[in-house]
């Protein structure tokens, strides 16, 4: 991905983006706004000598693209997808099994930056998404991953399925979601692992399904099809979690 | 609540309305539209005697509350909120220990109706909400609901903490979610149980929090302060599901 501008909105997601040591090259922030969050961004962007710009809410309006900015926008680089061999390079320096989380065909921004985020919180050293069919790092996902974005990589790879061929011989273990595996207290997940999530209305498509070595089923009693897919990769995230810890 | 119009959008939420019994005044329809899904809901308006309308996709834009509609919306009798007794009695007569989700101060439409969609598929026999401050019932839950709302009750309260004491009386447990109490696996919540779920930002309040049993932390391995409320409620819930199933 070549470098470039990009936004960040809303207070939170701007503070994270300070702390994680994010270069800011601009901020806006609207004039008169004097609250705490805002007091603590003019403070960091005073620390790193920001460029501030003070200005209305009809500007502010203007330049979001979230809709969301709680009177905040920073002009960022954008974020850099990262490689594959840093995540396992992350996994070996804290002396953890590789666990990442691999997604087939998600396409909405809302539930990439959720899933970053959960993937931030269940230790997972980084998130790989396809070039193709897929949302990538927008606004919107970098505030809905509520900051996790500076914290956990994300990769773009050309093919999922070649991907998981290539991290096999790594030592990974590959485990999908999958309505009709087995569930997923059964299975052993403790191990260096690659999580594949698919999207809501088709699961993770053949061609990636066949290549994982587990299909885990989250256990259904209700009436209804699926589960959210964010909620759904959070359970199935948490379950690898579970096993790590006991 | 009163009884009134009430819009569902979208292919799938409306098929769902149809199979849940559920009665529809009137249906628009973009005209020309063909496919599968759409001759399965005129199958089902046929069978039900519906007032079909056919209109254009401007109109349909123009009728439209989550600009969402996939070429279809159902006018239909609006969801009704269920009474707590109704819950009980759905968990006696299937002979299961009863599981209500009761959500603090979720403002936000989606992420309720991502939560009642689990509710449903974790088991629970409802979900409670307070009647201030919270997302209600709208179109945009019900679609996000994917259907759940047609079989997993939703009752509104005047007092979440007087409801909570009610039910203590009936033998129910109660779990809030709280980043500083006892990681979730090792409490037991097998029993009957009332899981409580807060905001994102501010938690459980205090008032509620006070009045539960055990606080359960979910593990939190990464550098960011919390997951999504709905993802959160997510783990928190088959957690449960999981101690059930043991």
């Amino acid at each position: 991905m070549a470098y470039q501008e990009f936004m960040i909105e809303g207070r939170n997601a701007v503070i994270e983006a300070f702390r994680a040591g994010r270069t800011i090259d601009k901020l806006y922030i609207l004039d008169g706004c004097q609250d705490g969050p805002m007091a603590t961004i003019r403070r960091e962007a005073k620390k790193h000598d920001t460029l501030v710009k003070y200005v209305t809410r009809e500007r502010l309006d203007q330049i979001s693209e979230t809709g969301k900015h709680q009177g905040v926008i920073a002009v960022a680089a954008a974020y850099e997808y990262a490689q594959v061999e840093d995540m396992l390079q992350a996994a070996r320096e804290k002396g953890e099994p590789p666990f990442l989380i691999l997604l087939d065909s998600i396409e909405d921004p809302h539930n990439l930056g959720a899933i970053i985020r959960t993937a931030n919180l269940a230790g997972a050293h980084g998130v790989i998404i396809p070039k193709n069919r897929a949302a990538g790092l927008t606004a919107v996902t970098a505030r809905t991953s509520a900051g996790a974005l500076n914290y956990t990589p994300v990769a773009k790879v050309t093919n999922l399925a070649g991907t998981i061929e290539d991290l096999k011989k790594e030592g990974l273990w590959f485990v999908c979601g999958d309505m009709d595996g087995t569930p997923m207290y059964q299975l052993d997940l403790k191990g260096p692992m690659g999580l594949v999530v698919g999207s809501e209305g088709e699961g993770v498509g053949r061609l990636v399904r066949e290549r994982c070595d587990m299909r885990a089923a989250i256990p259904m009693r209700g009436n209804i099809d699926s589960l959210n897919v964010s909620v759904a990769a959070g359970i199935l995230a948490y379950e690898i979690l579970r096993q790590r810890l006991m």
